[in-house]
């Protein structure tokens, strides 16, 4: 007897596999940019809104002993504002979904309230929580939904790199990536339970912060569409994974050169979380600053993503059901 | 020693409370229409776009004995449609953050994305999912944000009542209501414990689907606006308390008459998740069909809603904290 797909459990499917399902019942799009991108594009009299939602649960995306109540409004806020910057997107609104276990100092809310602001306020000028939701919850989580504006531009899509252009990146590779391996290193017991943080300092600890509360370069998103930017995407879930999604939308392949990576090639490619900016420009159009070239587009070969001409062998990209446990604290 | 009211725990204050608690952290909202209204409104070059999330949490708010997949989607949905239709706008967009336990199956998955594309087919037709995301949760979580469009019309408010207008609603009061007490005395074991649920038929039956599946009134959102409503709410938490809120906003009262309700006048004055549409005319301007008169717009009085001239002393509202407890099943 063969087992229905439809009587697999979540756990036993990949997301990918899972939200294809989904697509197939809701059936066509009728927005200008449907699921599948950074962000939809939908129309309004006039124009068009950019939106898209991201959420944080307690467990699979943070621990209670490392993140205050302002690291997870920040992060929460910064994860969402990266899938508007990377449509090319200015963000102008954000509302957030909370569901609180009734234990939940309302300290830690009001905390939580300063971090989406502090968030808003350093990295999207002019965006806001102009609305949101209230509920108790066993799980602590957080589901924000980013609203933007191309101001009339055209979005800046995954679909759109070609061949001979430059890929740059603005924003870190990695860096959120070697702070969640200080956290799971250092400040977890014998058991894998969280220990309370102290925050290194230097190199670690910027490391660290970049984890628990990261700095996506926002308004390089708009930087990278006036420019005139071919494609782009928000690299949350490692360089090589999401520069992959880039090469397949697109019918390219992506070439990246070790020499402009950071010393960490691996943790480079692989490290999920930085939210940094992956575009693709004609040659004479890279930004002077912000971005840095870290490759070519070539033809489409049998792998998305090569490094220094090979097939790049490693772990394709971060995975969170596999870098984050599920212990809670 | 007093304690400071940051050391309290969300389930010892009052949503309201929290509420303004984290506004106040939040800072003035530079939107059209900021938190307070059923939905804010961003402006967006050209014109504006409608806002409004809501979440649906396994326990407080649904079983799963009771409800199946399709239920689920279809009500998420729909809760959310009627905030936006209670700005007088069009519902162009949802978007779906799915928090899910590994044990689901994706046939129920499936079934979810089902009641979504069904609930916006029926009540907002040119409305889908158009982005989403999915998380790993030890608590079936759904956040669903809804987008409209008010199509260059001013967004109608809770705040536009004026003395001497007519007040009316469009859809059910109490249904809902009625269909929770079904279910808790019908479908529940001597512990508390929700059993399977095998819909009864007659009204029974309809007060129980009222409760899983709503159809609140989408399309009269609009007919209202462009009719000339000077100010609409969503009747989420019942008739009285929704009333009142509108009633607050405006600085009047509003006289509910007894004769214009349904028969039992309590329930439909107290039972939420009807997500009628209330709404206030001058007099000359109630529509001829969907909506029906139920009152007055009065001065304003020492309470902010009476029946038939006189306070009502009645429970004024429904309360998700007490109405539904949190067993999970």
């Amino acid at each position: 007897m063969s087992a229905d797909a439809g009587d697999l459990t979540v756990g036993e499917l990949s997301e990918g596999r899972i939200l294809r399902r989904i697509l197939n019942v809701l059936g066509p799009s009728s927005a200008l940019v449907g699921p599948g991108d950074d962000a939809a594009v939908i129309a309004a009299p006039g124009g068009s809104v950019v939106a898209t939602t991201d959420t944080l649960v307690h467990g699979p995306d943070f621990r209670l002993a490392w993140s205050s109540g302002f690291d997870l409004g920040w992060k929460a806020a910064a994860v969402n504002l990266a899938d508007i910057a990377a449509m090319g997107a200015r963000p102008t609104a954000l509302l957030v979904a909370l569901a609180l276990p009734n234990s939940t100092r309302v300290s830690f809310v009001e905390e939580f309230a300063a971090g989406l602001r502090g968030a808003c306020d350093a990295l999207a000028p002019g965006c806001a929580v102009e609305g949101g939701d209230l509920t108790v919850s066993d799980t602590l989580t957080i589901a924000v939904t980013a609203l933007g504006s191309l101001d009339g531009r055209a979005p800046v899509l995954r679909s759109g790199a070609r061949v001979g252009e430059v890929v740059a990146v603005a924003g870190e590779l990695g860096h959120a990536a070697s702070g969640l391996a200080i956290l799971f290193e250092r400040f977890t017991d014998a058991d894998g339970h969280p220990l309370p943080l102290d925050v290194p300092s230097g190199r670690d600890g910027q490391a660290v912060l970049a984890q628990l509360r990261p700095s996506p370069p926002i308004a390089l998103g708009t930087t990278a569409a006036v420019r005139g930017a071919s494609a782009m995407i928000d690299v949350s879930d490692g360089l090589a994974l999401d520069a992959a999604r880039m090469a397949d939308a697109s019918g390219v392949s992506i070439d990246i050169h070790s020499r402009l990576l950071p010393d960490d090639v691996r943790t480079a490619l692989t490290g999920g979380e930085d939210h940094a900016l992956l575009a693709t420009f004609p040659a004479e159009l890279v930004p002077d600053s912000g971005f840095r070239p870290i490759g070519r587009v070539i033809a489409r070969t049998g792998d998305p993503v090569l490094l220094d001409g090979r097939p790049f062998g490693g772990r394709t990209g971060w995975d969170p059901y596999r870098d984050w446990d599920s212990v809670t604290g």
